[in-house]
Protein backbone atom coordinates (compact mmCIF):
# COMPACT_ATOMS: atom_id res chain seq x y z
CA UNK A 1 0.00 0.00 0.00
CA UNK A 2 1.29 3.40 -0.71
CA UNK A 3 1.67 6.24 1.66
CA UNK A 4 -0.78 8.40 0.82
CA UNK A 5 -0.17 11.79 2.75
CA UNK A 6 2.71 13.61 2.35
CA UNK A 7 3.62 15.76 5.22
CA UNK A 8 3.16 20.01 4.81
CA UNK A 9 3.42 20.89 8.53
CA UNK A 10 2.52 20.89 11.98
CA UNK A 11 2.07 23.66 14.81
CA UNK A 12 1.40 23.23 18.65
CA UNK A 13 -2.28 24.64 19.08
CA UNK A 14 -2.11 23.63 22.77
CA UNK A 15 0.39 22.26 25.08
CA UNK A 16 0.26 20.98 28.83
CA UNK A 17 1.79 18.52 30.51
CA UNK A 18 0.12 15.54 29.65
CA UNK A 19 -0.99 16.15 26.06
CA UNK A 20 0.35 18.34 23.02
CA UNK A 21 -2.28 18.95 20.45
CA UNK A 22 -0.95 19.67 16.96
CA UNK A 23 -2.15 20.88 13.95
CA UNK A 24 -0.69 19.50 10.95
CA UNK A 25 -1.36 19.74 7.39
CA UNK A 26 -0.70 17.10 4.70
CA UNK A 27 -1.95 16.79 1.12
CA UNK A 28 -3.53 14.13 -0.17
CA UNK A 29 -1.01 12.33 -3.37
CA UNK A 30 -3.83 11.01 -5.02
CA UNK A 31 -5.73 14.02 -5.70
CA UNK A 32 -3.68 17.04 -4.30
CA UNK A 33 -5.98 18.00 -1.46
CA UNK A 34 -4.53 19.50 1.01
CA UNK A 35 -6.46 18.85 4.74
CA UNK A 36 -5.89 19.49 8.33
CA UNK A 37 -5.60 16.95 11.01
CA UNK A 38 -5.66 16.96 15.08
CA UNK A 39 -2.55 14.88 16.19
CA UNK A 40 -2.36 13.99 20.04
CA UNK A 41 1.08 14.30 21.35
CA UNK A 42 1.63 11.85 24.40
CA UNK A 43 4.73 10.20 26.01
CA UNK A 44 4.03 6.47 25.91
CA UNK A 45 2.13 4.66 28.29
CA UNK A 46 2.62 1.01 30.64
CA UNK A 47 0.23 -1.13 32.00
CA UNK A 48 0.91 -4.62 34.08
CA UNK A 49 -1.16 -7.83 34.70
CA UNK A 50 0.13 -8.96 37.81
CA UNK A 51 -0.98 -12.30 38.85
CA UNK A 52 -0.05 -13.95 41.98
CA UNK A 53 0.77 -17.51 43.22
CA UNK A 54 -2.99 -18.59 43.54
CA UNK A 55 -3.87 -16.74 40.42
CA UNK A 56 -5.50 -13.97 41.84
CA UNK A 57 -5.04 -10.44 39.64
CA UNK A 58 -4.44 -8.10 41.47
CA UNK A 59 -6.22 -4.64 40.44
CA UNK A 60 -7.03 -1.17 41.35
CA UNK A 61 -9.96 0.24 41.80
CA UNK A 62 -10.19 4.50 41.36
CA UNK A 63 -12.67 7.40 40.44
CA UNK A 64 -11.30 8.90 37.07
CA UNK A 65 -12.25 12.04 36.03
CA UNK A 66 -12.16 11.99 32.26
CA UNK A 67 -15.82 9.86 32.69
CA UNK A 68 -16.07 10.97 36.26
CA UNK A 69 -16.40 7.22 37.40
CA UNK A 70 -15.50 4.29 39.42
CA UNK A 71 -12.78 1.83 37.23
CA UNK A 72 -11.78 -1.20 38.13
CA UNK A 73 -8.28 -1.26 36.10
CA UNK A 74 -4.76 -3.19 36.24
CA UNK A 75 -1.60 -0.84 37.20
CA UNK A 76 -0.09 1.39 34.54
CA UNK A 77 1.10 4.85 34.16
CA UNK A 78 3.18 6.67 31.80
CA UNK A 79 7.05 6.08 31.09
CA UNK A 80 8.72 8.92 32.81
CA UNK A 81 12.09 10.27 31.92
CA UNK A 82 13.74 8.23 35.21
CA UNK A 83 12.55 4.60 34.14
CA UNK A 84 15.29 3.30 31.84
CA UNK A 85 12.92 0.89 29.94
CA UNK A 86 8.98 0.43 29.60
CA UNK A 87 9.70 -2.41 31.74
CA UNK A 88 11.43 -0.63 34.57
CA UNK A 89 8.30 2.19 34.13
CA UNK A 90 5.51 -0.93 34.28
CA UNK A 91 7.03 -2.63 37.11
CA UNK A 92 7.45 0.70 39.02
CA UNK A 93 3.55 1.66 38.30
CA UNK A 94 2.71 -1.94 39.87
CA UNK A 95 5.14 -1.03 43.00
CA UNK A 96 3.58 2.24 43.49
CA UNK A 97 -0.29 0.85 43.10
CA UNK A 98 -0.64 -1.79 44.85
CA UNK A 99 2.27 -2.59 46.73
CA UNK A 100 2.74 -5.91 45.00
CA UNK A 101 6.45 -6.87 43.15
CA UNK A 102 7.46 -9.46 40.83
CA UNK A 103 10.57 -11.25 39.76
CA UNK A 104 9.20 -12.49 36.56
CA UNK A 105 7.59 -9.53 34.45
CA UNK A 106 7.43 -10.72 30.60
CA UNK A 107 6.41 -8.41 27.55
CA UNK A 108 3.20 -9.99 26.15
CA UNK A 109 2.59 -6.94 23.79
CA UNK A 110 2.29 -3.07 22.54
CA UNK A 111 -0.27 -1.41 21.34
CA UNK A 112 -1.36 1.98 19.74
CA UNK A 113 -3.48 3.08 22.07
CA UNK A 114 -5.65 5.21 18.71
CA UNK A 115 -3.39 5.53 15.40
CA UNK A 116 -5.79 7.73 14.13
CA UNK A 117 -5.54 10.53 16.31
CA UNK A 118 -2.30 9.60 19.11
CA UNK A 119 1.06 9.04 18.09
CA UNK A 120 1.91 7.18 20.89
CA UNK A 121 2.19 3.34 21.93
CA UNK A 122 1.43 1.06 25.77
CA UNK A 123 3.65 -1.88 26.66
CA UNK A 124 1.90 -4.30 27.85
CA UNK A 125 3.72 -6.65 30.62
CA UNK A 126 2.59 -9.68 32.85
CA UNK A 127 4.24 -10.06 36.28
CA UNK A 128 4.07 -13.98 37.25
CA UNK A 129 4.08 -14.42 41.12
CA UNK A 130 3.02 -11.43 42.56
CA UNK A 131 3.85 -11.17 46.10
CA UNK A 132 2.80 -7.90 48.43
CA UNK A 133 5.90 -6.85 49.43
CA UNK A 134 5.64 -3.21 50.83
CA UNK A 135 2.79 -0.76 51.23
CA UNK A 136 1.17 1.70 48.54
CA UNK A 137 3.60 4.28 47.36
CA UNK A 138 0.86 7.24 46.49
CA UNK A 139 0.87 11.02 45.86
CA UNK A 140 -0.95 12.93 48.04
CA UNK A 141 -4.02 12.84 45.97
CA UNK A 142 -4.35 9.47 44.82
CA UNK A 143 -7.13 7.44 46.44
CA UNK A 144 -6.37 3.75 44.99
CA UNK A 145 -7.90 0.29 46.45
CA UNK A 146 -5.96 -2.83 45.44
CA UNK A 147 -8.39 -5.69 44.98
CA UNK A 148 -7.69 -8.78 44.15
CA UNK A 149 -10.00 -10.98 41.55
CA UNK A 150 -9.87 -14.28 40.62
CA UNK A 151 -8.35 -14.96 37.26
CA UNK A 152 -11.28 -17.38 36.01
CA UNK A 153 -13.99 -14.41 36.97
CA UNK A 154 -12.16 -11.50 34.33
CA UNK A 155 -14.26 -12.94 31.36
CA UNK A 156 -17.56 -12.35 33.19
CA UNK A 157 -16.01 -9.06 34.81
CA UNK A 158 -15.42 -8.02 31.48
CA UNK A 159 -19.05 -9.47 29.75
CA UNK A 160 -20.96 -7.36 32.71
CA UNK A 161 -19.06 -4.14 32.16
CA UNK A 162 -17.13 -4.00 35.34
CA UNK A 163 -14.08 -3.66 33.86
CA UNK A 164 -14.25 -0.99 30.85
CA UNK A 165 -10.74 0.36 30.29
CA UNK A 166 -10.24 -0.37 26.59
CA UNK A 167 -6.52 -0.52 27.16
CA UNK A 168 -7.03 -3.24 30.24
CA UNK A 169 -9.25 -5.24 27.86
CA UNK A 170 -6.51 -4.49 24.84
CA UNK A 171 -3.92 -5.64 27.79
CA UNK A 172 -6.56 -9.25 28.67
CA UNK A 173 -6.56 -9.80 25.17
CA UNK A 174 -2.86 -9.97 24.71
CA UNK A 175 -2.71 -12.31 27.79
CA UNK A 176 -5.48 -14.80 26.30
CA UNK A 177 -3.42 -14.81 23.32
CA UNK A 178 -0.16 -14.75 24.88
CA UNK A 179 -1.16 -17.95 26.91
CA UNK A 180 -3.31 -20.01 24.11
CA UNK A 181 0.08 -20.04 21.99
CA UNK A 182 2.37 -20.77 25.25
CA UNK A 183 -0.18 -24.11 25.57
CA UNK A 184 0.44 -24.73 22.35
CA UNK B 1 -15.44 3.52 47.74
CA UNK B 2 -16.28 7.12 48.54
CA UNK B 3 -15.97 9.55 45.05
CA UNK B 4 -12.89 11.59 45.91
CA UNK B 5 -13.38 14.27 43.87
CA UNK B 6 -15.55 17.77 44.44
CA UNK B 7 -15.73 19.41 40.95
CA UNK B 8 -14.84 23.21 41.20
CA UNK B 9 -14.61 24.59 37.76
CA UNK B 10 -14.49 23.56 33.70
CA UNK B 11 -13.07 25.73 31.70
CA UNK B 12 -12.47 24.94 27.45
CA UNK B 13 -8.56 25.23 26.72
CA UNK B 14 -8.53 24.32 23.42
CA UNK B 15 -11.41 23.30 20.35
CA UNK B 16 -11.54 22.16 17.44
CA UNK B 17 -14.46 19.83 15.37
CA UNK B 18 -12.84 16.05 16.85
CA UNK B 19 -11.62 17.07 20.34
CA UNK B 20 -12.58 19.63 23.13
CA UNK B 21 -9.45 20.27 26.05
CA UNK B 22 -11.30 20.81 28.92
CA UNK B 23 -8.88 22.05 32.23
CA UNK B 24 -10.98 21.15 34.98
CA UNK B 25 -10.12 21.78 39.01
CA UNK B 26 -10.84 19.42 41.68
CA UNK B 27 -11.18 19.47 45.06
CA UNK B 28 -9.46 16.53 46.95
CA UNK B 29 -11.85 15.45 49.84
CA UNK B 30 -10.02 13.76 52.00
CA UNK B 31 -7.04 16.43 52.22
CA UNK B 32 -8.42 19.32 50.50
CA UNK B 33 -5.93 19.58 47.85
CA UNK B 34 -6.60 21.53 44.92
CA UNK B 35 -5.31 20.24 41.34
CA UNK B 36 -6.31 20.89 38.04
CA UNK B 37 -6.46 17.98 35.65
CA UNK B 38 -6.66 17.73 31.46
CA UNK B 39 -10.24 16.17 29.88
CA UNK B 40 -10.26 15.54 26.16
CA UNK B 41 -13.89 15.60 25.18
CA UNK B 42 -14.67 13.40 21.94
CA UNK B 43 -18.01 12.34 20.35
CA UNK B 44 -18.99 8.48 20.84
CA UNK B 45 -17.31 6.14 19.05
CA UNK B 46 -18.36 3.01 17.43
CA UNK B 47 -16.38 -0.23 15.89
CA UNK B 48 -17.64 -3.29 14.90
CA UNK B 49 -16.15 -6.68 13.67
CA UNK B 50 -17.64 -7.86 10.27
CA UNK B 51 -17.82 -11.72 9.95
CA UNK B 52 -18.49 -13.36 6.51
CA UNK B 53 -20.23 -16.53 5.78
CA UNK B 54 -17.00 -18.70 5.38
CA UNK B 55 -15.30 -17.00 8.59
CA UNK B 56 -13.12 -14.13 7.52
CA UNK B 57 -12.87 -11.00 9.23
CA UNK B 58 -13.18 -7.66 6.94
CA UNK B 59 -10.45 -5.46 8.05
CA UNK B 60 -9.56 -2.60 6.41
CA UNK B 61 -6.02 -1.08 5.80
CA UNK B 62 -5.26 2.28 5.88
CA UNK B 63 -2.53 5.30 6.61
CA UNK B 64 -2.88 6.75 9.87
CA UNK B 65 -1.28 9.77 10.67
CA UNK B 66 -1.09 9.73 14.30
CA UNK B 67 1.26 7.16 14.40
CA UNK B 68 2.39 7.83 10.60
CA UNK B 69 2.03 4.58 10.03
CA UNK B 70 -0.50 1.43 8.10
CA UNK B 71 -2.61 0.20 10.21
CA UNK B 72 -5.11 -3.39 9.53
CA UNK B 73 -8.39 -2.21 11.64
CA UNK B 74 -12.37 -3.38 12.00
CA UNK B 75 -14.30 -0.74 10.63
CA UNK B 76 -15.19 1.98 13.30
CA UNK B 77 -15.66 5.94 13.64
CA UNK B 78 -17.78 8.60 15.53
CA UNK B 79 -21.33 8.10 15.80
CA UNK B 80 -22.84 11.25 14.02
CA UNK B 81 -25.99 13.36 14.51
CA UNK B 82 -27.69 11.78 12.10
CA UNK B 83 -27.29 8.32 13.56
CA UNK B 84 -30.51 7.21 15.57
CA UNK B 85 -28.24 4.77 17.73
CA UNK B 86 -24.58 3.36 18.12
CA UNK B 87 -25.94 0.38 16.01
CA UNK B 88 -26.46 2.54 13.26
CA UNK B 89 -23.39 4.26 13.47
CA UNK B 90 -21.34 0.82 13.42
CA UNK B 91 -23.60 -0.53 10.44
CA UNK B 92 -23.24 2.86 8.23
CA UNK B 93 -19.59 2.95 9.02
CA UNK B 94 -19.03 -1.17 7.93
CA UNK B 95 -21.07 -0.36 5.16
CA UNK B 96 -19.17 2.94 4.09
CA UNK B 97 -15.89 1.97 4.58
CA UNK B 98 -15.83 -1.78 3.07
CA UNK B 99 -19.18 -2.17 1.04
CA UNK B 100 -19.94 -5.36 3.27
CA UNK B 101 -23.58 -5.10 4.90
CA UNK B 102 -25.25 -7.39 7.38
CA UNK B 103 -28.78 -8.08 8.94
CA UNK B 104 -27.42 -9.97 12.02
CA UNK B 105 -25.39 -7.02 14.31
CA UNK B 106 -25.32 -7.96 17.87
CA UNK B 107 -23.68 -5.44 20.41
CA UNK B 108 -21.26 -7.42 22.44
CA UNK B 109 -19.32 -4.40 24.39
CA UNK B 110 -18.76 -0.87 25.36
CA UNK B 111 -15.54 0.19 25.88
CA UNK B 112 -14.03 3.55 27.88
CA UNK B 113 -10.77 4.37 25.47
CA UNK B 114 -9.47 5.77 28.31
CA UNK B 115 -11.01 6.75 31.98
CA UNK B 116 -8.53 8.58 32.84
CA UNK B 117 -8.54 11.69 30.68
CA UNK B 118 -11.06 11.13 28.05
CA UNK B 119 -15.09 11.47 28.48
CA UNK B 120 -16.08 8.81 25.57
CA UNK B 121 -17.70 5.62 25.06
CA UNK B 122 -17.05 3.30 21.86
CA UNK B 123 -19.21 0.65 21.20
CA UNK B 124 -18.51 -2.63 19.96
CA UNK B 125 -20.75 -5.01 17.35
CA UNK B 126 -20.23 -8.03 15.45
CA UNK B 127 -22.13 -8.36 12.14
CA UNK B 128 -22.56 -11.80 11.27
CA UNK B 129 -22.63 -12.73 7.68
CA UNK B 130 -21.41 -9.99 6.18
CA UNK B 131 -21.55 -9.69 2.67
CA UNK B 132 -20.80 -7.57 -0.15
CA UNK B 133 -23.06 -5.66 -1.75
CA UNK B 134 -22.24 -2.60 -2.60
CA UNK B 135 -18.66 -0.65 -2.73
CA UNK B 136 -17.24 1.61 -0.56
CA UNK B 137 -18.58 5.19 -0.63
CA UNK B 138 -15.77 7.14 0.44
CA UNK B 139 -14.37 10.95 1.44
CA UNK B 140 -12.35 12.15 -1.16
CA UNK B 141 -8.93 12.06 1.14
CA UNK B 142 -10.12 8.58 2.31
CA UNK B 143 -7.62 5.52 0.66
CA UNK B 144 -8.98 2.37 2.47
CA UNK B 145 -8.31 -1.06 1.12
CA UNK B 146 -10.38 -4.28 2.11
CA UNK B 147 -8.18 -7.11 3.37
CA UNK B 148 -10.80 -10.30 3.84
CA UNK B 149 -8.31 -12.20 7.10
CA UNK B 150 -9.27 -15.81 8.14
CA UNK B 151 -10.93 -15.62 11.64
CA UNK B 152 -8.53 -18.37 13.03
CA UNK B 153 -5.35 -15.95 12.13
CA UNK B 154 -6.32 -12.95 14.20
CA UNK B 155 -4.62 -13.74 17.35
CA UNK B 156 -1.25 -14.81 15.47
CA UNK B 157 -1.58 -11.26 13.93
CA UNK B 158 -2.57 -9.98 17.11
CA UNK B 159 0.97 -11.31 18.52
CA UNK B 160 2.94 -10.39 15.78
CA UNK B 161 2.21 -6.88 15.97
CA UNK B 162 0.41 -6.69 12.83
CA UNK B 163 -2.85 -5.52 14.93
CA UNK B 164 -1.87 -3.02 17.26
CA UNK B 165 -5.42 -0.80 17.03
CA UNK B 166 -6.05 -0.52 20.82
CA UNK B 167 -9.82 -0.50 20.57
CA UNK B 168 -9.30 -3.25 17.79
CA UNK B 169 -7.53 -5.47 20.65
CA UNK B 170 -10.62 -4.62 22.68
CA UNK B 171 -13.37 -5.86 20.30
CA UNK B 172 -11.20 -8.68 19.57
CA UNK B 173 -11.08 -9.28 23.17
CA UNK B 174 -15.26 -8.93 23.58
CA UNK B 175 -15.24 -11.09 20.79
CA UNK B 176 -13.31 -14.08 22.75
CA UNK B 177 -15.49 -13.52 25.83
CA UNK B 178 -18.94 -13.03 24.04
CA UNK B 179 -18.05 -16.30 22.00
CA UNK B 180 -16.70 -18.20 24.70
CA UNK B 181 -20.22 -17.85 26.97
CA UNK B 182 -22.13 -18.56 23.94
CA UNK B 183 -20.84 -21.81 24.48
CA UNK B 184 -21.49 -23.08 27.26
Amino acid sequence: MKRHWNFLESRVAYQNRIVEVREETYRFVPNGIVQDFTVLGFADWVNIIPITPDEKVVMIRQYRLGTRSETLEIPGGLISEDDTDPAEAALREMIEETGYHSDEVVHIGTVEPNPAIQNNRCYTYLACNAVPVSGQSLDPTEAIEVELVDRKDIPALIRTSCITHGLVLAAFAHLMIYEASSNL
